[in-house]
């Protein structure tokens, strides 16, 4: 991180041994010792703009738009004007798990072998900051719509999820897994702050409405 | 090595203890047993039409041409047709020697930030090779989500705009800026044909709920 100017670190759930343990290389330590920790992954990139991750991609049954590295960085940099973005790794052995992939507006991978697309976690990282740091010194200086922050997408999920078993629209015993459906389903919007306010009221009152409607 | 498709390690006076214990990531242990040692940098090399070395570039009175490593990857390239080409490494702590320097035909550095210059080594490598395997406007392994067609965005319009006026949200007399607002809305949602079909289906079951429950 610290060699191609990158300071944020957060952490979520780290194996505090390890963490504890963790010696940073010469120069970095303020990096490391910066280094915020959260309960969870929507905790963690509440404040971001855009979410990314980073997969191997192979037997999953991704529904997000995935990048190849290059392409990806040049995406992110565009939208670095426009808000914060978090570029999100799962752990060492298993990477993220789709709970985690769907936080995220759409996913990168780093162009490997086909036969060996498993990645070190560190030499992933130094690859994707290395691309981006890459891509910075030719990034077009326009302005671009700002996209909604995590936050709110994570409230609009949650308004939306309540209105659809409010409704009988989900099945009592799929609940879990028709949040997460929803929670993909709003990411893949490319929401405005704007327009997810919008979103908000109009669900909001929707709700509103039936409730009132249902409780005589 | 084998996340990028190359298979020959050389090793010029290995630290035996760790040599010997050095596991390889899953799949690559071939190329870890394959591995040559030489007692020289010389004789490692010797097979090599070209021979670039790697630095951070601090402190040196380097004699070298120093090519920054994209540019320095498209000039390997060029060179791999015609020779086998070595790339150079030091060690972790002290990098390579002028003396080892000397056995270069030219060196390369990776761009990062001055104040870190110096990076871990196994983290370069993949760098370096990831550069080297990348083939610049044709990378593989993306895929992007085609778009709604303009028709099911219109019915998602109609119908979202039934439903919000069925619940109040727009003011009576100003119905048909309030339609303009929403057919902007839903045409900036960058929706998939997948996703136009599972938003209508839900606005459709919440506004067969809400005339339901308003008509007994």
């Amino acid at each position: 991180m610290s060699n191609f100017g990158f300071s944020r670190l957060r952490l979520v759930n780290p194996y505090e041994p390890s963490f504890r343990e963790a010696r940073s290389a010469v120069g970095a330590s303020a990096l490391l010792a910066g280094a915020q920790e959260y309960k969870s992954v929507a905790e963690a990139v509440a404040d971001c703009a855009l979410v990314v991750g980073t997969t191997s991609a192979r037997n999953r049954g991704l529904q997000q738009d995935l990048l190849p590295l290059p392409d990806a960085a040049r995406r992110i940099r565009k939208q670095l004007a426009s808000g914060r973005v978090a570029l999100l790794f799962g752990s060492e052995k298993r990477g993220l798990s789709n709970r985690d992939l769907n936080h995220c507006h759409w996913l990168l991978r780093i162009p490997t072998c086909e036969a060996q697309p498993s990645m070190n976690l560190g030499q992933a990282v130094a690859l994707c900051l290395y691309e981006l740091a890459r891509t910075s010194a030719k990034a077009p200086g326009g302005r671009k719509n700002p996209a909604a922050a995590a936050c709110d997408l994570e409230r609009l999920t949650l308004l939306l999820f309540e209105l659809l078993t409010a409704i009988g629209y989900t099945a009592p015993h799929s609940e879990s897994k028709a949040e997460q459906d929803v929670r993909r389903l709003i990411r893949r919007l490319a929401l405005s702050p704007q327009d997810a306010r919008t979103w908000l009221g109009m669900l909001r009152q929707i709700l509103w409405k039936l409730r009132a409607l249902q409780s005589p």
